[in-house]
């Protein structure tokens, strides 16, 4: 159980709230998009992952008396509390009430998607902003990281083995079920196993081995206390030495009518040493044995392995997946996109940046895919739920506003954000982990393999409903306006 | 609270502990190590943090019924469950009754040297491994990553902004514990504030300023509710225009007694803004106005931005700090040094390879460091601790065996590892979060600027008392012999 989760939170978020509790804006209606700007590791895509993770935390959200306590102890710069009682009073009885549309976890998305939607009470919106983020911006990233490395070694299993080296506990227990969501057929994390029903694994370590006097002796130890369950690590002093060490303990274990499953090799030139020990194994009639390889491995360096024609059958992937060590962060915004005005009209709101790709998309959206007749994604398409396209759809694509494409009504599509919470209330199903896993499978092959791919990948087709580009436009050229205007200092 | 601590690991700690149990070695005592093999960030040293979170895991280690029910559960390759139920039982009962020793937190340390020290029955020391491993290379990281920021920040204040990009929750608490031992003066977030006593700070984002029709409107109603707590972010749309707005609402708070206390720049080019921010703020009259400055910020880019003469005065650091962007994992290893024989006699280990940065080192160790006569550290000198040297040492430099360092039995000397576990009993008084930053300012200052700088820093003088060298060499000899035998397979 998460522990105070109301307080995972920046403190702005919490100044900003009393700041609209104050001004009487609280209960002002508004709609909030979490999305990222750029596809993570140079990829063409990414896979959404996290949201059950985000619905734990919404369901455990709420403020302790032991919470609103230490709020009240925090002081501003002339050293006063900040927060007056009444407010954290109301924090304390505070109970969600809002509307949440999320896109399913294993969906393929791309870069200014809303992978979730916020709306209702501003002052929730913005409590919720900085844990959603974490959760969804960590989990994407992994699921992300797992769907590139399990492509690459297609129909080998890769095992997630990062938690030592993943940033912090549930540094480890979050990568461990995103990389299975995205493609990981096991993780070593005993507690992500039981925590969210993944398939475990592991047999020895190198201390195994040095605690005996020699490696043959610790081989036979290991096999006759798990004789169904041998994979034997074999590079503690001498790889192919080890392998000839598996060798004879797997005759051993044969004469009583088990099987070695393998062996691991976890240093030195996978490629040679893998081809070395195929023979050696094929030579003794160890056919089935698997070679399971570790060793700082991600999905460059098993393509690279692969393409040397290594004879590894197992893939185990530990810090460079776990903690996305050549992107470290996805780099996910919550930006608000519109709010009620006294009327009750919504009225759009944008962020206006220097640089175009931080100016935010205003409206309430929802993001619609389309499919040729074969079922295949053609296009993306974010439009505003409360106008949605009426017959034909136009879609505008950015960075070429002046390209276009059209989409009869009859164009087969999808919504891909989906409800959540009505009023504060769950009302989505969640799929198993399993499912999500799935999908994530699924969805990959309704893309063409050329966006797949790791270097220059097939941009694909997403981009804005042409009267929402059309309001985006407009709301730029005010801001920009309201800037210009002569006279002001 | 952690939630089954017992099963924060990977599953091969528990089939090796389960091998232990079966052929009667769980109980052989034996001593492992834990260290990093190379310093971060290409830094010269590192900082080791984590050490009370790693206390907190050890006094909470422990496996629940349901735990050893779900390790009941797991099955081994021919589907039969892995686990026997006595072991299970063992499992259940199990209370640590092991020897830990540590180098505190804020303690300035360097690759190969054994920040933890674990000894005891061999099926404990196992079953510690991939959580102390997970929850000391990452804080470790983390401190050393803060200390790089902090140092180039000098007396500007750096505020860790890095929760919504952390890895999962635990992740942006871990993170920010660690960045407040290593040097930034304060973290955003608010349970990273109530769990360990750090100072928090912040106070609105862009969302606030888009809430209101204009920016001048936003500024004026936050400061009608927290006067005390002004720090103005400038840019929602255009970051000079912000600065004015911002003035002119200084101006009306300070009618009523109240002082602005800055405004933050998140965007743009951050060197030229501040420079216009501070002319304008300075005009107004507002010199003691601070200029906080956040955007992707990191160690080179606070360098880069000081030497265009910036005018920030407080750093919020984010994504690069909590994650560690540029190496997202120290890389941390857990190596058995020794384990006692059957007449109670311990028997150094060895683990071998190719690349000699990965041959471990034997013995039973603790790290001794020498200071001259105004306090500064001289070098570092690992021993075993069994054999402590008598009289002079003589240090022995990896890498270049040739060249030693005599030192006289007169030189000051500090033993770096401390006493935490005895007989599983915590015997540590672990000192304050707020010493602990301390240590690490105090540390820094006994060493040269020389090490400390980004590119090539100075290595200092580490390296292993004379007879541990021998015996190392000597096992290294012993493996590889027993390698070469002739008339082997």
């Amino acid at each position: 159980m998460l522990e105070s989760p109301g307080l995972l939170t920046d403190l702005y978020q919490l100044t900003m709230a009393y700041g609209y509790w104050r001004t009487g804006k609280a209960q002002h209606e508004s709609v909030f998009h979490l999305f990222f700007r750029r596809n993570p590791f140079g990829s063409g895509y990414a896979v959404a992952a996290g949201l059950q993770s985000a619905i734990e935390y919404l369901q455990a959200f709420s403020f302790s008396q032991d919470d609103v306590d230490y709020l009240a102890s925090i002081p501003g710069n002339d050293g006063q509390p900040i927060f007056d009682k009444d407010f954290l009073g109301y924090l304390k009885a505070l109970k969600l009430s809002l509307q949440i549309d999320a896109i399913p976890e294993g969906t393929v998305v791309f870069a200014h998607q809303p992978l979730l939607r916020v709306s209702g009470p501003i002052l929730e919106c913005q409590l919720l902003e900085t844990a959603l983020l974490n959760i969804i911006n960590f989990q994407t990233l992994i699921a992300t990281k797992a769907s590139r490395v399990s492509r690459v070694a297609g129909q080998d299993p890769v095992l997630e083995f990062g938690l030592r080296r993943a940033q912090g506990p549930d540094g480890g227990l979050s990568a461990s079920r995103a990389a299975y969501i995205g493609g990981c057929a096991a993780t070593s994390n005993v507690l992500a196993g039981k925590k969210y029903g993944i398939p475990v694994r592991g047999t020895h370590a190198h201390s195994w081995v040095m605690s005996f006097d020699s490696e043959l002796e610790a081989f036979e130890a290991y096999a006759s206390v798990m004789p169904n369950n041998c994979v034997f690590l074999v590079d503690t002093y001498d790889t192919l030495e080890g392998v000839r060490n598996a060798i004879e303990v797997g005759k051993q274990i044969a004469r009583n009518g088990f099987r070695m499953v393998g062996i691991r090799l976890d240093s030195g030139d996978l490629a040679n040493l893998s081809i070395e020990a195929r023979r050696l194994l094929d030579q003794a009639g160890f056919h089935d044995a698997a070679i399971v390889a570790s060793n700082d491995l991600d999905e460059r360096l098993i393509e690279s392995l692969k393409n040397q024609g290594a004879c590894i059958s197992i893939w185990g992937v530990g810090t460079k997946l776990a903690t996305a060590f050549d992107q470290a962060a996805l780099g996910g915004v919550y930006k608000l996109g519109a709010i009620k005005d006294a009327q009750g009209k919504w009225q759009p709101r944008i962020k206006i940046s220097e640089q175009m790709i931080k100016t935010s998309t205003p409206g309430f959206q929802q993001v619609r895919r389309f499919y040729d007749a074969h079922g295949n994604a053609q296009c993306d398409m974010t439009f505003d739920e409360l106008h949605p396209p009426k017959g034909q759809s136009i879609l505008v694509i950015p960075g070429d506003f002046s390209k276009q494409k059209k989409l009869s009504e009859k164009t087969p599509f999808e919504d891909l954000l989906v409800p959540i919470l009505r009023d504060g209330k769950l009302i989505y199903r969640e799929p198993s982990i399993h499912q999500m896993r799935q999908r994530t499978q699924t969805q990959l092959q309704q893309f063409p393999s050329t966006l797949l791919r790791f270097d220059n990948p097939e941009p694909y087709t997403c981009g804005l409903e042409a009267s929402l580009h059309e309001l985006k436009s407009r709301l730029i050229d005010q801001e920009r306006q309201k800037l210009s205007r002569p006279g002001e200092p």
